[in-house]
């Protein structure tokens, strides 16, 4: 909770000073530096450009009596994202054209950004909206742009395999709790929780967490990485809206059927059994683009309550306290790692002899050939039977009829015994 | 009708004047010049041997009372199809041996032909052969054999895509009525109107519709533009017996799972819920070259009495005004236009971008990004993540739960955003 | 029975004179030289090595009282197999390390070998065992090893097509009935049969049936032979317990989707409805390797009482008349010579044109085209539509609804006018 009560504050977007800063406040609380990868403005990808830096010094409006209004040092949630520098009076009418608010929802102001419009705007409560009198309006935004780099942080946890399970989360929402600092939050604790068990216990599967703006960060991540990506990934997670405490929801790939898929679902159905499940319609975060036509990575989403399904989304009442809780983020936790665990548990076995190999000089056959000797070894036999790169355990576990408990100590013995390998 | 009168004397077969002829009426009445493919007589098309050309000048039967009996210029029927020339006394006894009627049907005169049997013979209604008088009978079969050309014609209506939609109907057969000149004046109808439409309005398929000889057209067809063929027929269609109104009939290709198979039976099962369904194994046409296998081609028939189903089949009584009626043609001609119609509106789109493309900058979604301000562009980033070049149009529908209105019209912004392409 | 008294009392191991001895009489019995694949010790196998060769001249222990026990030349069951040389004295405790026996079956002496242990022992009935007085006792065991070949037996009866139909059985279990005498007895008789068909029959496909040691042997003979195996078996069989009369059983492959299934599974429950249904996970000879990951052979098992299923199984009490008898042999050659017939009626032929060929010029379709003519042809044009060289007889008996008499009487007409072909 310090983490994230000192991220609060800092005005994030898709590129500026805020991430650096919240960068910087994520690595010392894991207590390892990121590596970077770092795009420069200007920089096409794929259907992109990647834009300016945006930075902001102040913004604030001083209304007809002089007092200062929607100040973006009490609620960066004021400014709308991206908002170019003005410094100008006007009057309430034309103010009103680059005021945003909410009708439905009178209390909160709203989030708001335009990354591309070249515009500025400010947002307020559609009660204080309503309050404001004729007059003249002098409004400042003390913001800049300039040429900089989107930057994507990541931490890598090696494993043994060059495989790897990516957890993605995005860093370009300002001041909201649940979307969005519940992600990278969730996802800081869960690095600095594999980074320590890593000392004592190296893991299978590498483990990669990506903290980036959505959309244009992973647009970008993809255009980078896309071939490394498609055969290094077994599966992943969009680590988002993982705060609150009022639902466990699942939104699968695109085509519903990867192993991300069947793992997340496994484990909702045993730990939250009551969890709802969405479709790749109801989608709206960067698996839009893991999963699109022709990128086709095997990417899900297990969240709490789901963005744009619950009343405090994008306002400024997605609080801490209100809505995110830390129990809340504690449980997303455990059931990310809980979730890590599983898949680390999986394996894609692959004989590497031709035929059966000889288990007896290898101690895994009684070299004495007598009748009723081989029981031990049958299930031995039977696991290896089905190690052909393609089948994993759960799998294995379906075609033997032996329990998952039975095929995992077995295929440990087969892979100490150098009997099959899995695929770096 | 004027084309189907104009039509009904001329003595087609496989190669010779009569189709010539026959062409020659069609591009009149269509208004276009046909585009041909011709094939030495002699040249070998996989298995078979184009023949030669086949003219009849005159033929006919001299009974022993000085009548003329069978003559070819009253029914072109009475001479069996590339019968040899013949000029011979003979008895009724002799004559009998090439003498064909059908004792079941005793009032009319079967259709026979012969192509590569270098024989003669005369088809006789069974009644007046039973009253034929014993004494010499004259025989005279004025033909010719000739090295000619086996004659393709074809109309290609070129769309903004290169992918086809392939008509293909037959031309071979002499004074017959459901099968066949229903076929070549159905399309020579639609060919007319295709014509005259794209004046006006450019196809996105194109539509070729080819008439030739039976078998040996479509082999000899196939075996020109076997890979052409291949890389862009979307689906075909053989249009046969499309005359009567006795019935609607669906024979579906090989596997019956093609695009060809599902659109014709979906419009079929909307129009024609009574439609009679045939297998493969029922099949008697060019289907039976275009889904051989090894060419595998997507194709189907639409019919109404399907050809060796109704009793005037291969008959004399197989006529206009009692089995082909002008309303028959012309729901045919209808059915297959809407058909065409139908397909023109689907198609297999494919983005052009990998990930989401900036739908901002293209004014496809608000550049204000506000709650709830997404609605509308949802539906199209739906659809265009299911644009991979492999799903047509309804399945999309299908995936989506979106309307086929909704989907094309996204399809088109899409299309005309430069966001997805159709294969060329 | 003549040839199975011959080959009891031999001493038949994986490598040794015994193993010479028993190809020796099976030749003599078939009449026909075997074709060899010979291997030298020390040769790597995939994970295996080639032992070295194993013989023995003598083996027994004299007892407290001079009385010579467990005497190799009255039983070779009594030595453990690849038992080392020795010549000593040793107290019952310390022989007691050495000697095996069966508790739960106290009369009975079991069968067991150490291939790769270097060790020794000796087989006991438990009974037996128990009665054994304390005192000095004198162990000779007279064995040899040197460099030798592990040598595989195979007759190949040449069929017309490169095609082969593999029976695999084992030679290398000493005396015993069911398992391990009743395998090659039956495949020499099949072979015995075959080639005298041969003389006035060739078949269509060969048909291959090896004689080697089990595991070792089938592991050597894959690596020798793996690339054509996997060209030329178009389905496999391991001829194992197929001697006794009490029960047929069925072991399918890995996968138990192969022709090599399909067809024994067809046979049996035709002939032998009551059969018993083991799966893979029940195997234990050499499927084994034929089915292993990356080999994927089509190879299953019919057997009469499964090894390890039945209390004789790897004793003593293995033996003719008690659990093998002439009529169990003989039911199984006749099962298994019924199953090459039916294997021998399937084919997968391939039509050599693309599109119809001309069947009038073959006589195949009345020249005189007229109605109804061709009810005979159509038969013949529906099967050939079929012929892609992918589909079974039976699969496309299912697809066009024909029987298995038509469908095969079709396609030696298609086959002998050279309108389809065999894969070669």
């Amino acid at each position: 909770m310090d983490l994230a009560y000192n991220l609060w504050p800092i005005n994030r977007s898709i590129l500026g000073e805020g991430n650096r800063n919240t960068f910087e406040l994520i690595q010392k609380y894991v207590g390892k530096e990121f590596d970077f990868l770092k795009i420069n403005s200007g920089t096409k990808v794929f259907d992109w450009t990647i834009p300016d830096e945006w930075n902001v010094t102040d913004a604030f409006i001083i209304d007809p009596n002089g007092k200062r209004i929607l100040d973006f040092k009490k609620n960066n949630l004021h400014l709308v994202g991206y908002s170019i520098p003005v410094d100008s009076e006007m009057s309430l009418e034309e103010l009103s054209g680059h005021l945003h608010s909410l009708p439905d929802q009178p209390n909160v102001i709203p989030y708001v950004t335009n990354y591309y419009g070249k515009s500025w705007g400010f947002c307020i409560s559609h009660n204080e909206k309503l309050n404001l009198v004729n007059g003249k309006y002098r409004v400042k935004v003390d913001s800049s742009f300039k040429p900089g780099q989107l930057e994507i942080a990541e931490y890598f946890i090696q494993g043994s395999s060059k495989k790897e399970i990516f957890l993605s989360t995005y860093i370009c929402h300002p001041s909201m709790a649940n979307n969005e600092l519940s992600g990278p939050l969730v996802c800081a604790s869960i690095a600095k929780k594999l980074f320590e068990n890593s000392k004592s216990n190296t893991l299978k599967y590498s483990v990669r967490i990506a903290f980036m703006p959505e959309t244009i960060g992973s647009i970008a991540y993809i255009n980078s990485n896309l071939e490394k990506m498609k055969e290094n990934i077994i599966c992943g997670y969009v680590v988002t809206c993982v705060g609150d405490q009022r639902a466990w929801s699942f939104l699968p790939s695109r085509m519903a059927n990867t192993f991300a898929d069947r793992k997340a679902l496994s484990l909702l159905k045993t730990q939250y059994p009551e969890f709802k499940t969405y479709t790749w319609l109801d989608r709206g975060s960067d698996e839009r683009q893991y999963c699109s036509p022709g990128i086709d990575l095997p990417f899900a989403s297990v969240m709490r309550s789901k963005y744009a399904t619950y009343p405090e989304y994008h306002t400024s009442s997605d609080k801490f306290g209100d809505v995110v809780t830390e129990e809340g983020m504690q449980e997303s936790i455990d059931f990310y790692l809980t979730l890590l665990g599983e898949i680390q548990k999986c394996s894609f076995p692959k004989a590497i002899y031709l035929c059966e190999p000889n288990m007896g000089k290898r101690g895994l056959y009684p070299l004495n050939s007598i009748k009723n000797a081989y029981q031990n070894s049958k299930t031995l036999m039977n696991i290896l039977s089905f190690c052909d790169g393609k089948t994993e355990e759960s799998e294995i576990s379906r075609l033997t009829g032996l329990s998952h408990e039975q095929v995992t100590l077995n295929i440990k013995i087969l892979y100490e015994n150098k009997l099959i390998y899995f695929e770096k």
